[in-house]
């Protein structure tokens, strides 16, 4: 067991403030990693604040974890000291249902263990990044190419596979118009990533605030929802429109803006039930669909698709004393696109 | 034009009573078709009683039409007097768009032309089926294979084509397990064509009243849906589910018998929106597409390969003057499977 420093959640929507936890010797496959950046996400303050339901107290949260690693266990094949490693939203799962045995480990069938407020299959609960170190088995941990800071990699771990891998899915590709929709922490990375993956790109968000960064970080077309003209103008464009909103919205209205047999795919989500007509799903042979982050040998492939087209997170580097403050702005939607924790300062 | 005999409903809600119609003289492109027989589809009824908005009257029903060529214009090159034909659920589309030009005329964008409750690109009412001739343009008529008997044939020209499309489309076929919800006349046709295509097929119906039917009909299992013991066995089960139900339905359960990136495909659709927990999609990847009938060339692909397969719908022949009591009998569930007009009778 090693002692490191943390900053948690004591519990239910309290602030977070500096600790101490503890972290479990290495083990045969394990890989003890020094936490260098860890990403917030929106779920983390969704879980802080128990908006998904009862959590488990003290809590770490950060599962966008960048670092290097310090040690490895002698069965460990994957990663030796020094390696610049990340680490997402899952730690382990069962690996023997059909989901897992198909890299699939986000829909284990047996349910994945979540990198924070979970309960590990050893029974000890699991700390998230917001931390100086995590062990971590090495089938849960993806490399890092050199090409990419670490910095700016840490959100791709949740945010950049979330966008990636519906957009892989659902054919993001040259000759293809894919709209993104919100131009937030995951918006801004699906948009990197489409244009990256030669589609056409729209970014659909409430006003044109952020219209300037969504072209420079590859947009094609910007267009203002709450603008009813939009509506008008797009309908019928789009082959995929992803959707990272969890407010709820008209499906219907943004169901019109697909091609025929086009897909609007929900990485996002209200946590109340939606109000959805059929027959703006059969007039025009659509799919709405989910998608929840990605395998684990699917987040290596993205990470390698964005070293190799430079994209890296748009973010805002904070101390660890400033998460409360940055929990808050996230709240208001007021972070260009991503804070990330800079763990030297926990 | 050519004065025949029809059934017609004179007004909205009005039985359909012995009447004649004109159909136009045969133009450069038009093939006149007499009609042996012709389905009676729930939308028929759905159109006469105005269940889907103001209807046009009066109104000759029928879009599962199975005849012989008895005429054909001068620029006619696909058929010849004699030919075994059938027309579907359109008469013309733009023949322009992007999906017009991709075989998909059933999503035209100008908006395809109905068999019947509809007015033609020449400014003339359409009147369908339930009637000695109609004459249509060759590009919508399609070849019945010799191996298919036309009565059998006639309800495949929309439930046949409605079902195979989406069961393609996602991929039935050996080894996927495919559920068909729903064993009236489209679900019946689902049941014998994803068998043909080899997927494992289950049906699921309200009860165990139609089982031996199912599993004589190509069904590898059949599980009543009024049993809630039914949801908890099937969890997760499916690769596809195509539900051809138009009564409310708690999709968020028939959502949760899906496997992991498995589709509900809806042929069938309640008037009123439903309530959809979009979790339910997320958590497991899962789709919820619509599909609507075929096209032109698909609908060919559909009839050759149910004659390949020696599938045909089950049907109840009846005389004319038959229909308005067997309207009844398909709004209270009361046909196995499907009725079919001998329009030699009319």
């Amino acid at each position: 067991m090693t002692t490191v420093a943390a900053y948690a959640a004591p519990a239910a929507k309290a602030p977070l403030e500096r600790t101490t936890i503890e972290r479990r010797a290495v083990r045969e496959h394990d890989v003890l990693i020094d936490i260098k950046f860890a990403g917030i996400c929106h779920s983390d303050i969704h879980q802080v604040r128990e908006g998904w339901g009862e959590a488990i107290f003290p809590m770490v949260p950060g599962h966008e974890i960048a670092g290097v690693v310090s040690e490895v266990g002698p069965g460990v094949t994957r990663f030796k000291v020094g390696d610049r490693v990340g680490v997402g939203c899952m730690v382990d799962s069962c690996r023997e249902c059909e989901n897992c045995l198909a890299g699939k480990e986000q829909y284990c069938l047996q349910g994945q263990t979540p990198t924070y407020n979970g309960i590990g299959r050893d029974g000890e609960p699991t700390y998230g990044g917001y931390s100086e170190k995590v062990v971590v088995d090495e089938n849960f941990v993806v490399r890092i190419p050199d090409g990419l800071a670490l910095d700016v990699a840490a959100p791709l771990l949740c945010a950049g596979i979330t966008l990636y891998s519906p957009l892989k899915r659902f054919g993001a590709g040259p000759g293809r118009k894919v709209a993104v929709l919100g131009m937030g922490g995951l918006g801004h990375m699906g948009v990197k990533i489409a244009h990256a993956m030669g589609a056409e790109v729209t970014v659909l968000s409430q006003s044109l605030r952020k219209k300037d960064d969504g072209l420079r970080l590859g947009a094609d077309h910007y267009h203002a929802t709450g603008d009813p003209k939009t509506f008008e103008e797009l309908r019928g464009s789009f082959d995929l429109i992803v959707s990272t909103v969890s407010a709820p919205l008209d499906f219907g209205a943004y169901l019109s803006l697909l091609k025929t047999e086009g897909t609007l795919a929900n990485v996002g989500a209200p946590e109340e039930p939606v109000s959805l007509n059929l027959f703006s799903l059969i007039g025009g042979g659509r799919s709405l669909a989910g998608s929840m982050i990605g395998g684990i040998a699917e987040t290596q492939e993205m990470l390698d698709f964005c070293a190799e087209h430079g994209i890296g997170a748009e973010i805002e580097l904070i101390a660890a004393s400033e998460i409360n403050e940055a929990y808050e702005r996230v709240e208001n939607s007021d972070v260009r696109y991503r804070f990330v924790i800079d763990t030297a300062t926990i």
